[in-house]
Formats: C-alpha cells, sequence, structure tokens
C-alpha cells in the first residue's frame, strides 16, 4: 500500500468540462510530519461549487491549481499520526479529497463518529450540505410555518433537505423542481406537496401551477429561469435564499438574468446570497434537529455513489448533468 | 373661482409618454358634504412611479383610469370645510393632486405647519420622499457608519437626500451618478466624495474610478446597468436597497437584467426591494432628523418648480427625461 493516486487538473475547461481536464496520478502514500496525520479517505464529495475553482478566477475559494490536486471535503481513517490526540484508526472529516491518502494538519481535521452514523453522512446530512440547506432556508430566507416554499434542483442533496426540513418546520405548501420524472417521483415520497420536471414546460407555469397561491420562501440552487419564474410567483415580502445557479456554471457567453428584476419592489422581495461559512453559528442547533430527525426517521437523505477514486471525474460531470440523486459521492 | 382645472389621462402610452396621454379638463370647483373639505392646491408632487400607474397594469398601486384625474401627493390650503376640526385657512397634505381644486374626506388629509418648513418641503424632504432615501440607506440597506455608499439618480429628489444624510450618519465614502455635468457639480457642492455623469462611459468603469475600494451599500433609482456594475464594485456582504429602476419604466421589452447575479452567493449580497409605506414606523425619528439637520443648515433639498397645472404632464415628462434637479414640483 504505498501508492498514493489522486486527480490533478490537467486543463481548465471552457464551456462544459470534460474528463480531459483531469489527470489520474501516482504519488507515494506521504509520511506525517510533527503534528500531521495521514488519512486514508473512505469518501469524497463532489459539489457543483467545485466547477468555478476549475476556472481561473479569484472568488470565495481559490481556484484549484494546474498540475495540482484539487481539493474538497472528505471523510476517512487516520493511518498515520504524529499529532497528540489524534491516534490511529480514529475517523476524521477534513478538506483534502480527491485522492486516496491525504497528509494534512491534525487541527485541519475534524474527529467524527462512525457509531452515531455512517460516515458518508458526515458530508452530506450532517455536513456543510445538510447545514448549508437548514440555514439557507431557515436564517438566510427565514422560513416561517405555514409559508409556501419552492425549493430548485429540489432531487440534488441539498434541495432534497430544503424540502424536508420545511416540511419538518411547519412550511404550508413545498415544491420542488428536478429535472426528470424519477425524480419527480422521488420529491413525492419525500414528502414535497408538488414537483414538477422543469423539462416539462415553462419553469413559470409549471410553478403557476404548483403553487397557485405563490410562494414566500424561493431556495436557489439554479438561477436563470427558475430564479425569474421564482420572482413571478413570490408573494409580498417574499425571499430568496440563493445558494447556487447550476444553470450557468458551464455558460461562456455572460448567463440572461431575471427580466423581473423590478418587481422586488412592488413587492419588497429580499434576494440574499450566502455561504455556508458564514453560518457556523447554526451548527449546534443544526446537529441537534438533524440528529433527532434522523432518529426518528423523519428525515431521508439520497446517495449517489460512484466506486473508484479513478471514476471521481465521471462522477462530478455526471453531478454537472444532474444524473446524481441526492448527494454525490466518490466512495475511494 | 368658480371653475377647476384638473389633468385627466386621455391614453395609455407605448414606451415613452407623450404630451397627447393627457388632457387639460374644466370642471366645477366641488362643494364639500359632511366631513369633507376642499383644498386649493399650492404644490403637487411629480414622481417617477407615477410612470408604472399609466399603464393597465395590476401593481401596488392601482392604475390610474382613463378619462379620470391622476392623483399623487399634494399640498395645499384648505378653502372649504364640512368637517370637525379643519378650518378653511389649514394647510394640509393628501393624496389628490393633478388638480387645482380637491375634494376629500377630511380624514384622508394630514395637517402640516407651514411656520416649520416651506409647504412645499411637506413634498420633498420632509414628506415621502425624504422618508424615502432615509428608512431605504438606514433601514433597508443598514448603513453603518464608516460604510461606503453608491447612489443612483443622485440628483433627484431621493438620491441627492441619501448621499447627504449617508454623509450625516457616518458613511465613509459616497459616490452618486447623474446625467449631466451640471448635476455633477451639484452633487459635489453637496459634499458627496465622488460623483460622475453616466454618459461619460460604461458605469462599471466609472464607479471603479470613483470607489476603488468597492462599496458596501448600493441605494438603486436606476435598474439596469446602474445594479450590473454596483453588483460587480460590492464588497463582501453589501447590501442594494432598490427603490426604483427608472431606466426601463419606458420600455417595452424586458429589460436586460445584471449579468453577474451570480456574484451575490459569494459575496454574499443582498438585494431588497422596498416601498416607503412599509416603513411608517421611522417616520418620528425621521423628522426628528431631518427637522434637526435643516434647522441647523446641514441638510440641502433642490426644487425644480413648474408653475401652472396646465404644465404639469410637460413637469412630468421632464422628469422622466432626467431634467430636474432635485424634487420635481408644480406650483398649482
Amino acid at each position: 500500500m504505498s501508492t498514493n493516486r489522486e486527480i490533478h487538473l490537467a486543463s481548465r475547461p471552457q464551456g462544459w468540462p470534460t474528463a480531459d481536464n483531469f489527470r489520474l496520478v501516482e504519488t507515494e502514500v506521504p509520511t506525517p510530519g510533527p503534528g500531521q496525520i495521514v488519512v486514508r479517505n473512505q469518501f469524497m464529495s463532489v459539489d457543483p461549487y467545485m466547477r468555478g475553482r476549475m476556472n481561473d478566477v479569484k472568488s470565495y475559494v481559490p481556484p484549484f491549481q494546474l498540475g495540482a490536486p484539487l481539493d474538497g471535503g472528505a471523510v476517512g481513517e487516520v493511518v498515520a499520526s504524529e499529532a497528540d490526540g489524534v491516534k490511529v484508526g480514529d475517523t476524521v472529516l477534513h478538506g483534502l479529497g480527491w485522492r486516496e491518502y491525504a497528509l494534512l494538519d491534525a487541527k485541519a481535521a475534524r474527529p467524527v463518529d462512525p457509531t452515531i452514523a455512517p460516515v458518508s453522512a458526515y458530508l452530506s446530512v450532517l455536513g456543510m450540505t445538510g447545514l448549508t440547506a437548514y440555514a439557507g432556508l431557515l436564517d438566510v430566507a427565514g422560513m416561517k410555518p405555514g409559508e409556501s416554499v419552492f425549493v430548485s434542483a429540489a432531487a440534488g442533496s441539498v434541495g432534497s433537505l430544503v424540502g424536508q426540513i420545511a416540511k419538518l418546520k411547519g412550511a404550508g405548501h413545498v415544491v420542488g423542481s428536478a429535472g426528470s420524472a424519477a425524480k419527480v417521483e422521488r420529491l413525492k415520497a419525500l414528502g414535497f406537496d408538488a414537483a414538477f420536471d422543469y423539462h416539462d414546460g415553462p419553469v413559470r407555469d409549471s410553478l403557476k401551477a404548483a403553487a397557485p397561491d405563490g410562494i414566500d420562501v424561493y431556495f436557489d440552487n439554479v438561477g436563470g429561469d427558475h430564479l425569474e419564474a421564482a420572482i413571478s410567483a413570490m408573494k409580498l415580502h417574499g425571499r430568496a435564499a440563493i445558494c447556487g445557479m447550476i444553470a450557468q456554471y458551464n455558460d461562456t457567453q455572460p448567463p440572461a438574468a431575471p427580466r423581473n428584476l423590478a418587481m422586488v419592489i412592488g413587492k419588497r422581495l429580499t434576494l440574499r446570497g450566502f455561504l455556508v461559512g458564514d453560518h457556523g453559528n447554526l451548527r449546534e442547533q443544526f446537529v441537534r434537529d438533524v440528529s433527532g430527525w434522523l432518529r426518528d426517521g423523519k428525515l431521508t437523505y439520497d446517495e449517489t455513489i460512484v466506486d473508484g477514486i479513478e471514476n471521481a471525474p465521471e462522477a462530478f460531470l455526471g453531478l454537472l448533468r444532474g444524473e446524481n440523486l441526492g448527494k454525490m459521492l466518490v466512495r475511494v
């Protein structure tokens, strides 16, 4: 086991990325220095925001570097430790995915308890994904009981939690959009009051049919026509939590923006972008709520698991194509 | 003095309105019934939002009716009263402008004190215009001392107050945009730290030059390229108070929207539309602040006064063309 495999950024994509933008590289399994640990990754997270990091553009996270491994959320088992307080066999969450073995400062890893939930859950429902849904819906958009909620990309990892958390927190009517009939069925099974396939017609029409009385809250993962439709459907004092705009991540031209933006005035709407990193203050409450819901069987999280680090690029490309149900993970 | 003149809506404009959309109509001076008063209007307010009311579109205020007088803020002297507590000679603020004599329920009029300020001030700095600036800047956008502020249409009635109030409340750097070199000079005289004519180049470039360190708050009266430029210039956690989008009121096609809207995510921006009517809770504090600033000579309000009710349509068209400095008023 002296070989480590990792995925490097081979070239930057123009528009949609392809397998050629990635390269599988064999290296040595690293040896920890003082204060460091080596983690054998078990699962790594594949997320839409990583598309932005493939561009050489200054943003809230630095771009991936050409010829260097990509990174991102991962969970695994400590196989070597030169750090006090971390021992071989511990399970930790950290930020060096896209490789089989990760060398990192012990301080950059957070221990997790594999007896509470499967370790993959720390990358999804109990991790950043779950907190994103929770904070965006309840804090950024400030959803109140009885309100109507619309979430796009609702069969994705964040969206499916948004819809379920909305119901658990007393939303009156929850609508989701997704990209296939099978996903729409899944949303209904998860307790969404209505769901539609955005391929079936203009989003504006589908949303109006699914939420004839309008919506109070929109959780945006998509942007574009979804955001425009949501603005049109919003009631007075509606709020949109803008989490992602996956519809335009691969655009090479500036995207069309909602042409009805002036409606924010008369309807007194709030559109608010957010990143989960700003909402760590909610973590304790989030873990308490979500752990309880999981224990009581009230919250379901779907996972789409791809095996093998060599298949991580394909998992990522599949995510951008919407092939996942729930959280897209690579079992390393 | 038995003749009353008023302006009716003769037809609905497509695109830019013209004088033909209005008609001057002579009627009788009305006689008050029980609980009613008749007001001889002295000044009437001309506002951009009235353009929207010329369309037959459901909105936050009902559309003007064809063949009926327009309405809007006005101030005048009571010339007949059948209402307890209101006597001939009182000065009142009410909502029936666009006519020489207004018949209304006394309850729909608010007495104002002409010894505190010129009566026209109750339509501008001490009225809805002033409260719009005050509430939008301090409540909707939540400006804090030391922050950088950008306001568009800054030589207009709301914009010029936004910039001055920002400075009075401790803003670090205040930038305004306007439509002529003379207006830009006026903004500098009013204490703006920087100002530019939006005809001089792309707004994005002009704003970057005027606020090289970025902005925390954008007060939007214009929309379109101004909003796009502001989003690009915003710092982390920036807020935009969306008050108006005059750039597109006369568009017959859906307007281009900010193509950089996805930046709201990484920069965690908030865009919030508002109407002054929701912020009456601030009125007391607003009057206290503004009265004090006026008394101390710290706040200046410009007025552009057009004489004669027959010239009210031209005053309104001039407002849409940006011919006013400060508040556009008709002296009836």
